[in-house]
């Protein structure tokens, strides 16, 4: 039998026959150069991260002077903000929105204060450290808080970051609060992953731990899961009929 | 014939026999995971470097205070010199020179001017370019003059980036030059490379353009030449000799 013959993969070293065939010598060898060659640009692109870091304010590691001071003013806590100095020319590179209130004559430019609202001190650190280093700690709770920031400062790749953590982390339990939450905060891609998960699981929403509370709290968005899942109830049957009459057809 | 049995190469589709065989099929698949996987990795460094790149106050770009002055002082004219500003805060970040020189409460630090001696506005001004992008435009000379202000002020990833690019364009009318000039700036890989070019093109050596020039600014660099040559024809003659024992007991 041909598929006797057994020949050595050059990658695994073991010995395979016909039927399992991979790829010639030439491509093994071309798909091991590419390797090496992407390897070599990691390594680039890593040292090139590493030399951008900048040294954050926020653990005292930075000995020149700060220009400008953010203020975190939290609701929940009466007691006086801790504030967190930071460098004008990093925030107005990371945030056109910081760009723009630190371009123009505005109070913030003049007072070198700016108040951020609704946000930790904890919280406000983390941001501006991020805004530094491009490195953040995460848990769920700072991966919202962050979010929330990077939306409204517009830090796309803080934004991207955190949603990822949280598209990660996804799952039944956090699905009707991740959904909202990300309406909120225009998180395009936890809000499609999070809407796929609760509208594979129609039968369990209803008795979801938070869908009543959001059912107060904001029904027009429980309409649009509800239109979600007619709209993939009507996709599936027409896919299906379509796929009969071509079976049926052939 | 086992030779005539043809297998079709998952990756390029052509067939190929039993001799030129690569790898197993499920090599091939995990090899294009992995190289799947390395681009994914890619394209978020390539992401974040470009996030961690900040707004060049050299082109004006930047609407932040800066908060320094670097200013060139050319031996070579007499017009006053243009200046470059900048921040503080990117100086101490890029360099462990700059940062003592912040850090500590030296004249720098209370001036807020740095004088940068030996240097043309325009190198000057693509030193600190590099410093908040990470991005030079060179050609030969100002690989140089940058290479010269990152030995200078420690910025070892832009000496890097000039030693690599200078070494890519090593040829042996540029050796001697960049033999002298690597030996001078402590540019290790410069170096080796340049006297290996050197090394074995000793039958020329005499005869170079810029040869009798070194000979008489710096001799004690042109000894090291012929130390290395000759230690080369001992390596050489040593391992022939062993092989030839080697060859002589098989």
């Amino acid at each position: 039998m041909l598929e006797d013959y057994a020949m050595q993969c050059l990658s695994c070293e073991e010995d395979y026959s016909l039927g399992h065939a991979g790829t010639c010598e030439e491509c093994y060898k071309e798909a091991n150069e590419t390797k090496e060659e992407l390897k070599t640009e990691i390594d680039a692109l890593k040292a090139k991260v590493a030399f951008l870091s900048l040294l954050s304010p926020v653990d005292n590691h930075n000995p020149s002077d700060t220009d400008v001071i953010l203020v975190p003013s939290d609701e929940s806590s009466d007691l006086p903000s801790l504030t967190v100095p930071a460098h004008k020319v990093v925030l107005a590179s990371r945030s056109p929105v910081f760009r723009a209130m630190l371009e123009n004559d505005m109070e913030e430019r003049r007072s070198g204060t700016i108040k951020i609202s609704g946000v930790s001190y904890d919280a406000l650190r983390a941001f501006v450290d991020y805004l530094y280093t491009a490195e953040a700690c995460l848990d769920d709770q700072m991966a919202c808080d962050l979010l929330v920031l990077a939306e409204k400062y517009q830090v796309k790749h803080l934004k991207a970051c955190c949603e990822k953590y949280l598209m990660a982390r996804l799952n039944w339990e956090k699905a009707v609060a991740n959904y909202a939450f990300a309406h909120q905060y225009n998180a395009k891609q936890l809000h499609d992953a999070a809407l796929a998960l609760i509208t594979d699981n129609m039968d369990r929403l209803s008795k979801h731990e938070e869908y009543e509370d959001l059912v107060e709290s904001n029904p027009r968005i429980v309409v649009e899961i509800y239109e979600a899942y007619v709209s993939k109830q009507v996709n599936t049957a027409a896919s299906k009929k379509s796929s009969n009459k071509n079976s049926k057809k052939a």
